[in-house]
């Protein structure tokens, strides 16, 4: 498959690095999609973590709130920021809600009408960056880490227990760690995988690890104890006993006074990043 | 003069402290105005550094852009970001231009008509938030420092000059360092201080430093040499040589490959604080 054209939409002067925009035409999703790129100021290829944002969220959000620049030049690690879904797809349903479509991809390749074919991205993260990101960026793509906060903590922990090849290392933020049981991802299945439930355990990380699907390291996740969707929407202890259950290493930070947002995050990315580095870049 | 009651907008867990916003009933303003605190998570009183954004910007951009709360926080340092002008104001013209009116209030207190009693950023920055910080947040105003970016650099520089005694150190990025020489000034000036030239003396750093308003201690400027509104609109040489000519320390920094944005700042940002800390809390 030919590795699709770039186009640049900006690139500034960040941290001795470069930090980047840029559009591509995706298979995966019909259309165009965007991306950002931090890339350190190193000779030769250095590893890359993806982040993959949350609800709302586009290839902008986590670039510009999360102050992750300064470590990743420091350790000489790329980040990547995909946005959360294609835009304007002109579906009929894919606006309007910010739960669900434009701004609410949730890391999966769509198999239900409208959605399939337009809605692809696991796609995106695992087979179209990876081809970009090495022809054009200097990137080792043999040395991938994962990471991600809410609908992109499940994303991160999805895709790299449906993917061990393809990431080496682990962690998010405040994940939805258990889609099929909350209202979110009840919600989200239904029209991106269809009404059958056993193709939506697939895409759930507690049911992955309950499937059997570990992970080849140790994960970390972070979460504040006052996130207001922790209750109902993300519930870390179901991911915890089922990392319990398969002897998966799982260290899950909670976080007395923090909240879901990026005020959060921030404060905590540093030990992420190290976290990745010391996989990839040993 | 009472102390005006404060309204919280929101209040975050960041990096141990909280970061704020807040609105205020502004006598100098004739109505709201905002602005953001980070307090870092310090027993006793903190000292503080205000920061002054560019056109088109709120007291939200520093915040969210430049990644300053983790040093901040290391150094028991509050952060201070206001508005950069009254909003809504109703005033026509006040609209519509982003050089102009609100989102630019070049820190003065404009002195003619429809401007004056509505548009008085310098009393809002030296004599209202320095009376909210001491009673609200626990922020010691005798150790004050001011920085900037663009017309913020301007505001930190001039009110810098103009009030020795309410600022102990000073810094900022890409200044506008000679209003009445530049676009920007010239447009502004006028409208809000008239067209009698010597009035607009008091509000420009480079004329105030000739005559006669130095500041005791070393001013640390930095700036991106790909800045695209460098040559026309920021010219630091011109400060440069009113330094030099009145001997004032100042550290100019050119950065090779930088421009005039945020991505510039967050990778210079902790040098500017431990600049402050410096002399705010040695």
């Amino acid at each position: 498959m030919a590795v699709p054209a770039l186009e640049v939409l900006s690139e500034k002067r960040c941290f001795g690095g470069v930090q980047g925009f840029y559009r591509y035409e995706s298979s995966a999703c019909g259309g165009p999609m965007r991306f950002g790129v931090f890339r350190p100021e190193r000779s030769g290829r250095v590893p890359a973590l993806l982040f993959l944002a949350g609800l709302t969220c586009t290839e902008e959000t986590f670039a510009i709130k999360a102050g992750a620049q300064r470590v990743a030049a420091e350790l000489g690690l790329a980040l990547v920021t995909p946005d959360t879904s294609p835009r304007e797809t002109g579906i009929e349903g894919a606006t309007g809600d910010w739960e669900f479509g434009e701004g609410a991809g949730f890391w999966l390749d769509a198999t239900q009408a409208p959605y399939a074919g337009r809605f692809g991205m696991e796609s995106v993260v695992v087979r179209e960056l990876p081809m970009l990101l090495d022809a054009h960026f200097g990137i080792d793509v043999a040395r991938l880490g994962i990471s991600g906060h809410s609908m992109g903590g499940h994303g991160a922990l999805t895709l790299a227990l449906r993917h061990p090849q393809r990431f080496r290392s682990l962690s998010a933020f405040a994940p939805i760690v258990a889609p099929m049981q909350v209202p979110w991802g009840q919600k989200a299945f239904p029209r991106y995988l269809g009404n059958d439930e056993t193709a939506w355990r697939g895409h759930d990380a507690t049911a992955l690890m309950a499937d059997g699907h570990g992970f080849d390291g140790p994960i970390l996740i972070d979460q504040g104890a006052d996130d207001a969707f922790l209750a109902e929407q993300l519930r870390p202890e179901l991911f915890q006993a089922a990392c319990d259950a398969a002897n998966q290493p799982l260290l899950l930070r909670q976080h007395a006074g923090y909240d879901h947002s990026y005020w959060f995050i921030q404060s905590f990315i540093e030990d992420h990043l190290r976290h990745h580095a010391r996989v990839l870049s040993p």
